[in-house]
């Protein structure tokens, strides 16, 4: 099941033979909602989401009792160009605190009983700033996919993915600029939170890097290009779940930045995928809409750090919980009108 | 701390002495928010959250590790008018599936670690038809609202009310009608399922309901005409989490047409609660507004039974787990810029 892909070629031969929604297990669950001890359709989004969840488990009808986060962490060339509030070495300081249980991620990952894991990707050696090259070659690009791959959990029944990197809304409001259309300053948000100059320059760069490199290959060549690791590193690790039947949670702007590449190379490569919750990055709600997902949560979360995607968690395990663990009408002899 | 109060007038008196918001721990907490590890204001709502959480809670600095949801049950006389898509037995068998375990607010309570108390309110005796006089007598009233009070366990840290009870949406459609004006046909929807008859119906036995008691007095007098006792136990468990600096977590359309008796009576009387979710029934949003209380989750249920309410909990752990558990900037060694 694990592979090693040594070229991009590979790794998109693998995405052209993954598995499929298992129809009859979405069927059958669909089936027992309908006899569970509530008014039809009573239990909202909750039920649409616990059929879609067992139809990618397949046989399984299990609650969900071993989520997996992934933090995935890289740093940027174009953090050069001054388009953060922070600074480039705040990755690897806050790369200490994931691992010294300090962040925000440490905490709602405990709090919704997930095992985390933090992925950093040679901080030491930034991308390329990608108003002047691509921002990787195919070597550090598979590379970065490869390192998603192997980091999911086999084990794990559902997976969230999230990132941290200095620079990287630049990175994503490029993608979804080159990939969705519309102007640089429609796709360009506060981040962390730059001032205005700040957001003038941001918007600058992000049409520089578009001019440069949009249109030049379908979404993973933009990746390449406009990505950053971090964003190929959740890539790989969707690609992973999806081989192995591990549903998805998205986080916020940048990872569902990365997702739409993988979308745009591969049609239905989102589909064991939903939205976690809608961040308060001004783009995030147009790129939803391009991926056709609605978001779980709507709490004005922008930090990253597959926080809300994390948060999520809680929304799913409930979901799954009721469809599982309800009487039907027979069981719990209550009469059904 | 625990009181019996014999009249409404001692319930009233009660209400009057009611603690405050603890505005040294809230102002502590707003200010240790501004020095976790994230941008300022990334977590969005779960900072505001979490302070406020901070405030009722006064000085404890804890984690929440004993949420409480409460489902109150009781009969209405009004579903004899045949408003429900339900039959009034239902109410009792439903109860009995929450004691068996089988209901979906078994599994959400179960799944964000709460416990569940299921408060049956005299089944056999429904209240009267508020078609035709005051759904119940003072002393009905009285006692529904002590068995809310004496519901709520001391030793929790946050409460989650709701409710069961068939024909419970028409009176709260007629309570909200009631104190907040309009049309009753504003106020009313299809509940667990009613077809266009059941709903022109509905909307006419509101009307003549509001008709009949509207105007008659202030929010717990309205609720004495137009409510029900699982409302009144929703009511009192309300108040008591406030004399004992528990925050609150109110569940959908009833259980918020409940609260809004309780504020309409005594302003500032849900300051220690927010807001769950927004329901799929048509008048809660509406409700909410009035409340001035804007939704954790909108995620289209419409089951009550605390479900929606209690699946919030898991927002509000994480919320006050990343208070507690972040590291501030200088102890992590991350630069705020």
């Amino acid at each position: 099941m694990s592979h090693s892909f040594a070229t991009l070629a590979a790794f998109r031969a693998l995405l052209a033979s993954q598995p499929a929604v298992d129809v009859a297990a979405q069927d059958a669950a669909a089936a027992r909602d309908g006899q569970l001890t509530k008014p039809p359709g009573a239990l909202g989004r909750l039920e649409d989401l616990a059929i879609w969840y067992r139809g990618w488990r397949g046989g399984a009808a299990n609650e969900i009792s071993a989520p997996q986060v992934i933090v995935f962490a890289g740093n940027h060339g174009v953090a050069a160009r001054g388009v953060s509030a922070f600074q480039a070495e705040v990755t690897a300081q806050m790369v200490m605190n994931f691992q010294t249980g300090g962040a925000a991620i440490n905490q709602i990952a405990r709090s919704v009983g997930a095992s985390l894991d933090v992925v950093s990707l040679d901080l030491d050696a930034p991308t390329e700033d990608f108003t002047k090259a691509p921002a990787m070659d195919e070597e550090a690009f598979v590379a970065a996919l490869q390192s998603g791959w192997d980091a999911v959990d086999p084990q794990a029944d559902l997976l969230v993915v999230g990132e941290m990197g200095i620079a990287n809304t630049t990175s994503a409001a490029a993608l979804a600029c080159a990939l969705l259309g519309g102007e640089a300053a429609d796709w360009t948000g506060r981040g962390t939170g730059v001032d205005d100059a700040g957001l003038s320059l941001k918007t600058r760069v992000v049409a520089e890097a578009v001019a440069l490199h949009g249109g030049q290959g379908d979404g993973l060549e933009t990746l390449r290009r406009l990505g950053g690791r971090e964003l190929a590193g959740m890539v790989g690790a969707i690609a992973r779940a999806r081989a192995l039947r591990i549903p998805v949670i998205l986080d916020g702007f940048i990872c569902c930045a990365a997702a739409l590449c993988l979308a745009q190379s591969h049609a239905g490569a989102l589909d064991h995928a939903v939205a976690g919750h809608l961040s308060a990055e001004g783009g995030h709600a147009r790129l939803l809409e391009a991926l056709g997902k609605a978001p779980l949560l709507q709490l004005g979360l922008r930090l990253g750090e597959a926080s809300g995607g994390a948060l999520a968690i809680g929304v799913l395990k409930g979901a799954v919980a009721c469809h599982v663990g309800m009487a039907t009408f027979a069981e719990a002899g209550v009469s059904d009108t």
